[in-house]
């Protein structure tokens, strides 16, 4: 199965691309981040970021498009941005007819480090072992991206098999991840960007 | 000057074209919603939205596309829904080369009632004055889409030669991904045609 994983913005969009077997074994393909000049407005920064997703799409033919979902705690200019810039990943993957899937920041971080509170750095760590990278992938949006297309696998590559059996009568992370976002009312670090 | 307004939602989407001349007289073109259906996910609702929005752009050739700011006080699955609608109006405006203006909710209140507090009672009486009509738009969102059509105009009115001149000086890339997209960027838009 072929992810594309987006970690949506405006001024950076993190993309990542990988492969995974049934042994969830996973193998980057492509990573790197879009991004729109600050002195376009809005409507036509996403009209270059489609282009970018479009032709990523293109290029790759991923099975599944993961988005990582946007909140906003507060009223803000990026949030909202961040939440068109998401909404125009998840137009384009429907738009060819893919599975389009959101994941929380704390989904993602549970899943590459076993903490849904990690920091990035933690984060950029876990993808670049779990991936067999000599460096991990710069700048964050990057790694970030690749991180919720392992985390899309590694969720959804369960799915239907006797392990996910058992993680749905145990108590798992990706519950624990979910209850942690709850509790996490400030996900700050999206906007510290 | 041809003025499309977009009240932006994923369950119902307000859409509003009207005319106006330079002594500020409005003439109701269209007005109606969009709807998509509650039991699609958001990436499809999206979809079904931008199919709309294209269709109506085509079908009367606005001029320039008023899109009405979304705000988000807290978190809610509804108004990044809402925030995602309204990215989807940016984005498929921009596409097509217009400008794409962005007017708050009680710029629109003040624009057509003298208030910026005014109810959505208020704001539909105005709009059926200002317009001419027998009976006001319905349901609200309608209403909300043709006052913004019609806030934008009586704002900005006089700026409808600046707005051309300001898109021939426009960044490069800007130009280019027009003209990308004029190649064959998006066969899933073209087959829509």
């Amino acid at each position: 199965m072929r992810v594309l994983g987006i970690d949506p913005g405006l001024t950076r969009c993190g993309f990542g691309v990988i492969d995974g077997d049934r042994s969830r074994r996973c193998t980057l393909v492509d990573v790197g981040v879009f991004r729109t000049p600050a002195d376009l407005d809005t409507p036509r920064r996403l009209v270059l970021l489609e282009q970018e997703i479009e032709a990523k799409l293109r290029e790759h033919r991923p099975d599944v498009v993961a988005v990582e979902q946007v909140f906003a705690q507060h009223n803000s200019p990026t949030v909202m941005g961040t939440a068109q810039a998401a909404g125009v990943a998840m137009l384009v993957g429907a738009r060819h007819g893919l599975p389009v899937r959101l994941h929380t920041p704390s989904e993602v971080k549970a899943a590459v480090t076993g903490s849904g509170r990690a920091d990035k750095q933690q984060v950029g760590t876990m993808v670049s072992r779990i991936l067999g990278l000599a460096e991990m992938p710069r700048p964050a949006d990057a790694a970030d991206a690749v991180a919720l297309a392992v985390c899309h696998l590694w969720r959804t590559g369960l799915e239907g098999t006797a392990a996910a059996a058992g993680a749905a009568t145990a108590p798992n992370r990706w519950q624990q991840a979910i209850d942690a976002h709850r509790g996490d009312q400030h996900p700050n670090w999206k906007e510290a960007r």
